[in-house]
């Protein structure tokens, strides 16, 4: 089994898991494999490591992080804690629940700081090229090390693909975009929101990302908001210079028209338009290619790539739950790599998973049941493994209450508190309203209490 | 002979000369090889296929153009007019001297147009991977046809790189880069002078994308414009609302301090500080490391690649040749690779041909000793092959005439007109002042007199 060599891709929170979980076994006294994590960054933490570079990055790579300055959790850190490293125990205390960006990787450093598998990773590392070599059943990776800018290629025995599936972006065109007289941005390109201070503001979406940087950038001062929906309206209570309009059909000049037949100034366009799952280091017989839901294509158990089950993939659902289900799966293709888990040889078997998967998500009803079924799915994760075992179901609740406060006041939701499933612990409420805290640094939010309610 | 394949990577200026040398000479009755060309874009043109998107393409590719809206060309066309396809040919008439972007484009795509080429491009088709396969000295090309979203490999006897070197950018950090209020973008991802309209605009860089950016913001309405250089200020005539200060220290809020000591206020910073030769697609025994200058390392002639003489590769000067330049390359290579050329295969020869090259560039005094340089060497490529001849050292005096008429007068020099050194033709004066022709499309362009000089 020590003979066995893994290579991870991406350090991010998926990627972390892994390590983390390899680490864990080995703790344990287990004989784990060698473990070769590849991070094209220069920094652990995937999406959490924030760079304000756009576009490409420092070594010519696309920019890997879609977040931007002053983002805050959108979901309550109650449905993300680890099982097996607390808020608590992270910060020596409870904290609130929606934590700023910076926060939030502090805590996801902590735990791989305490489990020391820094030296694991190779960073400035991208994978090129991944080939499967049928004939001794090995994976050949080249990677290119862009401080020696050197390539090269080693083998593995499984590869972990936890590049993550949220920084290429979907970017739509509309008529009239090549002639706009203002700047057209992807979500994933959106940096500062004050830059649109002032600014009548149009922003393409319904989703997360829409919601959120709409409200950023009305938190900041832009003069108007307005997000167009393809399919339905977000429908929450918009503050009153905030408005939802269908879909968009053109734009002349900076005029933008709607399919309603209405139209309206706008001085920038911010596409909220999603992503797409990318490998574009992976030939066909290794790529994954699924749409963004909770039961992704051709991944048994979610994990399991059904077309060679030596690879694994990570983290590739559309998600509710994160941090928590990544370990859910990290534990399980741990033990699934290590001999403990049996994966069925026969294809048909796998196949049928995926399809049993995506039945019951088509079957689940709502927002309410796609969080049951997700949550399901990690239950049943961690029920095969040494996963400490926590209240799933406790989170749900929590997701299940956080939808309902985004829906009795969409600007205030994140100033309520939930309690922790880990150590039972409820979050204090934050010594600041969410719209008055224009200050988004660990320090600022981690103070007990403030003089000045903007800090 | 026919049976060598030859592939051929980049659809733009460089690798659309290399197509219409090998259309060239099967026209004149010669076996020519198999040619392929990829081309990540959907059409050709390379950097003059101008698109709104800043970052990642529709395909989730970095974006290869970093041209923007209103580019006018920043050197007279006389300097690069096609020695087989003249302007007149072209457009039926002589023009001026400074075409706008689409009217360049326009001219280019007229030639391969007519060569009857487009067939032998794979459009949407980034190459991935190049390995070389000693055992029987041939290249394997993976290739991803993103319409069938599809790898494959195919096989090669000669590979031409011709995918450019001003489309991954050079960007720097500076201390407070993380904490600037408003947009920090590089040149690569400038798309639209008007969205920086009224705003106080910082641009780093010394060279011509600080100058012509510097200059479109002018036009079309920045507040200010300050131009931070690292080694010496560009020196031109500026307008008023224009300062060039020495380097950038920091930027503290939306403050800039310099290493003068002053500092000002900057809504805006775009970072002119160039681009890197970058090829994620070859590995190191196939990958060519230059920095950007008229001889570039490891290239015997310019394009044979020393440490494996079946490659090559195109336009990887540095430039003030550029359209006549690669035809002179895509000419000589063709020969080289039809046999009627032969490559020393003493690579001690090919390096001494290097070395010398880098002495003569070295030896040369100031941008005219450059021209000449450069003069010189397409003037030794051309006398090597069937390219139609043509007076280069008249191409030298018109681009010796443009750096005095910048020096004359920066926001006035392409209102000046040259002699066409293919056809004799002086060029005619254009209809509208450059600085206030505002309309930049070709339609506009070439009209013989308008009514209103802002057209």
């Amino acid at each position: 089994m020590t003979a066995k060599r893994v290579a991870i891709i991406g350090a991010g929170p998926s990627g972390l898991a892994q390590l983390r979980a390899f680490q864990s076994a080995r703790q344990n006294g287990e004989d784990i494999p060698k473990i070769v994590c590849f991070e094209k960054q220069d920094d652990w933490g995937g999406l959490w490591n924030y760079t304000w570079r756009t576009g490409l990055d420092i070594h010519g790579e696309p920019v890997h992080s879609s977040m931007y300055r002053y983002l805050w959790s959108n979901g309550p850190k109650e449905g993300l804690e680890f099982a097996d490293y607390s808020f608590e125990e992270h910060f020596g205390k409870q904290i609130a629940s929606y934590p700023p960006r910076a926060v939030l990787f502090d805590y996801i450093e902590g735990r791989v700081k305490k489990a020391d598998v820094r030296d694991w990773i190779r960073f400035n590392t991208p994978v090129r090229n991944v080939r499967y070599n049928a004939a001794d059943g090995t994976f050949i990776v080249t990677a290119h090390d862009h401080l020696k800018d050197s390539t090269y290629e080693e083998t593995f025995d499984h590869v972990i693909c936890a590049s993550g599936h949220f920084s290429t972006p979907n970017v739509p065109y509309y008529e009239g975009f090549e002639d706009f007289n203002g700047r057209i941005l992807h979500a994933h390109d959106f940096r500062d929101a004050r830059e649109f201070e002032g600014k009548d503001l149009l922003i393409l979406g319904a989703s997360y990302s829409a919601e959120d940087i709409g409200s950023q950038c009305w938190k900041y001062g832009a003069k108007s908001i307005t997000t167009s929906y393809r399919s339905a309206p977000m429908g929450f209570d918009w503050p009153d210079n905030w408005d939802e309009v269908p879909g968009l059909v053109k734009v002349d000049g900076n005029t933008a028209y709607f399919k309603d037949g209405t139209s309206r100034h706008v001085d920038a366009i911010i596409l909220c338009t999603g992503y797409k799952h990318f490998f574009n280091f992976l030939p066909d017989d290794l790529r994954l290619k699924t749409s963004n839901r909770l039961a992704a294509a051709d991944l048994y158990k979610g994990v399991v790539f059904v077309n060679n089950p030596k690879m694994f993939y990570l983290g590739m659902q559309d998600q509710w739950f994160t941090f928590n289900m990544f370990d859910a799966q990290a534990w399980w293709v741990r033990d699934a790599i290590m001999g403990k888990i049996e994966i069925p040889s026969d294809i048909n078997t796998l196949k049928a998973d995926v399809a049993d998967r995506i039945a019951r998500e088509d079957a689940a009803v709502g927002d309410k049941g796609a969080i049951q079924y997700q949550g399901d799915y990690v239950q049943e994760l961690i029920a095969e493994t040494d996963y400490p075992s926590f209240d799933v179901q406790g989170a749900c609740e929590a997701f299940f209450a956080w939808k309902n406060h985004k829906k009795e006041a969409i600007m205030e939701f994140r100033n309520k508190s939930y309690k922790s499933v880990i150590t039972g612990t409820m979050a204090p409420a934050h010594h600041t309203p969410w719209n008055e805290a224009l200050d988004d640094s660990l320090e600022s939010y981690l103070q007990d209490d403030v003089l000045s309610k903007t800090a």
